[in-house]
C-alpha cells in the first residue's frame, strides 16, 4: 500500500475577525495528538471569513504564519481559502498548498465562484495538481467547483488520486453536495476530501470518501479534526481492476465511442442553456411568484459570498441573510 | 404546476424465459390501480433478460405488445431494454419510446456498455431527447452511462427535464449508484427516474429524485410499481431562480470562464489515461495479487452483460457468476 494521512479540521470561523491565530493552535493540537499527521486541509475561506473586505495580496502575513507552521510541524497545508485581491483591484477565491519546508508550492483560483451570491469575485482558470513525492497526485477544488463533474474530469484525467475539497456551505443545499461528493468519487476513481466550516464557515457536516463511494469518515455540526489514513494504491488498484472489481470508469470513458460535443462551444449542443435567463439574483418574493423590487446589498450565501457576521468577538456567529454593506462590524 | 404522472415498475426478470407477458400484465395491474398514470417505465433489458442469445431485431413481436399496451392504456411506455441484433450481426442494448397511440417515436442505445463485462456489445453515439407535448422534454440514459457525468451534461444543456434511467445492476456498486443518480439530480437540475429490477435484473432499490437532489420514492428489493407526479414546472423554477433558492447549476456552467481542454481528443489533457492498461476483465486472483491464468467465458454482471439465469421457470433465480456459455438453459 501507498498510505499516507490527510486531516481534515472543521472549526468555527467568524467573519469579523482573523482565524488564523485559531487555525494555528488546532495545528499545534493536532500534531500533539496526531503526530503521525503529513497534511492538513481547512475549509474554504476559514483564515478571514467570507467578507471581501479582508481580501489581500498573495503573499501576505497569514501566510507567512501558514508556512512557519507548516515547516515546524513538517506537514504539508491546506488551510483553505483566503480572498485574494491582486494588484489591479480583482478579487479571487484563492487556496495555497505549501509544503514541509513552508514553501508555496502551487496555489487554486476558484473557477466556479458561487454567482449570483459570490459577487466580484473572478473566477479562475488553471487547474490545481501537485504531487507529493513517493505518494502520488492531488488536485485541489474549491466547494461550487464539486457542481460541475467537469473540473474533477479534468484533474483526474491528469492523473489526480485524492481530491482536496475546501468548502464553505452553509446553505440548505449541503445534502446535495454530499451526495456529489459521494458520486465524485465513484465516478472518478479518486478519494475525496470535503472540509466544510462551522459558523459563518458553514454547517459542518465535513466528509471523507474512498474510491469505491465508501464514507470513511462523516463529522456532524460540532468541531471536529479527522485524520485519516489513505491509501493511495487503492486507487491504482480499482483504476486498474474496477470499483469492487467492477466498473473501470477511467478507463471506460478514455475508450468512449460517444463524442461530447457539449464542450465545443460553437456546436450547437447547449442551445437551450442560452434560453435560460441572465445568472442573477432571486429577488424577495420572485420565488414566491410575486416580483418586488431588488433591495441593494441584499445577498445570501454559501461558498464564500458574504455570509454575514455575528456579534463580534463571537466565534458562532452566523446569522442569516444580512450584507457585507450593512454589517455593524 | 406542470404535472405528468411516471410510474416505475420494479419486477423479478428471468434470464431463461421471455418476461414480455409479465411486463403485459403488470401494466395492466398499474393502470387498473393507478389510472392516472401517464407514462410506464421498466427496467434495463426486462423484456428477455441479460443474455445476449435473445437479441433480436427491432421491430419484432414483443415490441408490438408493448405497442398495443401502450395504445390500449393511452400511456407513453418504455419497456426497459433489449439486446437489438443489426442485420449485420452487431448487438446493441437499446430502449423504445412508445407514445400513447402505440407509435414508437426514438429508440435510444447504450452509449456505455458495462465494459469489460458487457463484451459483444456495440456502444452507441446518438443521445436519446423527445418531448411530450404539452408537457416537457425527456431523455434517456442506460444504467452505466450514468456514471459519466458528460451524458447528462449533454442531454441537460439540450433541454431535458426528466432522465429516465432503465438499470440493470445486481452488484455491490449498486449504493455508489444512488448517490450518483441523487448527485446527477442536483448537478443538473432535473428529474432522475432510476428503475433497477430484481432477480436476473438486478438487486432493486429503484430511486426517483427531483432536481433539488430530494428522493420521492426508493423501492427496497421487492416488486415495486411507483407511480409519482413530478412537477415539469419545477425544474425550470429551479433553474430559473436556483435549487432551494441557491446554485443556478446549468446557468453557472454556461457562463463559465474554465474551458475543459479534456474533451479535446487531441488536447493532451488526459495523457494520464493512456497510462492506465487496457479495459480488460480482472482475472481469478488477479485482485488478490496472483495472476491465474483467464478461464474462457469468464464474465462477471452489471448492467446488462451476463447475469447469470436462475433455474428455469423460476422468477427469482439470480446466481451470481455462472457464465452465458455455461448456462443449462
Amino acid at each position: 500500500m501507498t498510505p499516507f494521512a490527510i486531516a481534515g479540521v472543521q472549526m468555527y470561523v467568524n467573519a469579523l475577525q482573523s482565524n488564523v491565530e485559531g487555525m494555528i493552535h488546532r495545528i499545534d493540537v493536532l500534531m500533539a495528538r496526531f503526530p503521525w499527521t503529513e497534511m492538513v486541509l481547512f475549509s474554504e475561506l476559514a483564515p478571514y471569513g467570507p467578507l471581501h473586505r479582508f481580501a489581500q495580496p498573495f503573499e501576505n502575513e497569514a501566510l507567512d504564519q501558514f508556512r512557519a507552521a507548516a515547516k515546524k510541524h513538517k506537514i504539508w497545508l491546506i488551510p483553505g481559502s483566503m480572498f485574494e485581491k491582486t494588484s489591479d483591484g480583482r478579487i479571487y477565491n484563492t487556496s495555497a498548498v505549501i509544503d514541509p519546508d513552508g514553501q508555496i508550492v502551487t496555489k487554486y483560483r476558484k473557477m466556479f465562484p458561487f454567482r449570483p451570491y459570490e459577487i466580484e469575485v473572478e473566477a479562475g482558470t488553471e487547474f490545481c495538481i501537485f504531487d507529493v513525492p513517493n505518494v502520488g497526485r492531488f488536485g485541489l477544488s474549491i466547494c461550487y467547483d464539486i457542481w460541475f463533474p467537469e473540473t474533477t474530469r479534468q484533474l483526474t484525467s491528469a492523473g489526480v488520486e485524492v481530491l482536496l475539497h475546501p468548502v464553505l456551505t452553509g446553505t440548505t443545499d449541503r445534502d446535495a453536495e454530499l451526495a456529489i461528493a459521494r458520486a465524485t468519487a465513484a465516478q472518478f476513481q479518486c478519494y475525496v476530501i470535503d472540509v466544510n466550516g462551522l459558523g459563518a464557515g458553514g454547517v459542518g457536516r465535513s466528509l471523507i470518501v474512498d474510491p469505491s463511494a465508501t464514507v470513511l469518515h462523516q463529522s456532524a455540526g460540532q468541531e471536529d479534526m479527522f485524520p485519516i489514513e489513505v491509501d493511495l494504491s487503492l486507487v491504482r488498484r480499482q483504476r486498474e481492476t474496477g470499483i469492487k472489481g467492477l466498473g473501470q470508469v477511467l478507463k471506460s470513458f478514455r475508450d468512449r465511442d460517444a463524442e461530447f460535443s457539449v464542450y465545443d462551444r460553437s456546436s450547437g449542443a447547449d442551445e437551450y442553456l442560452k434560453t435560460l435567463g441572465p445568472l442573477e439574483m432571486p429577488r424577495q418574493g420572485s420565488r414566491a411568484g410575486l416580483e418586488k423590487p431588488l433591495v441593494a446589498g441584499d445577498r445570501m450565501s454559501h461558498a464564500g459570498g458574504n455570509i454575514s457576521p455575528g456579534p463580534i468577538g463571537s466565534d458562532v456567529g452566523y446569522i442569516p441573510p444580512l450584507a457585507d454593506k450593512t454589517a455593524s462590524g
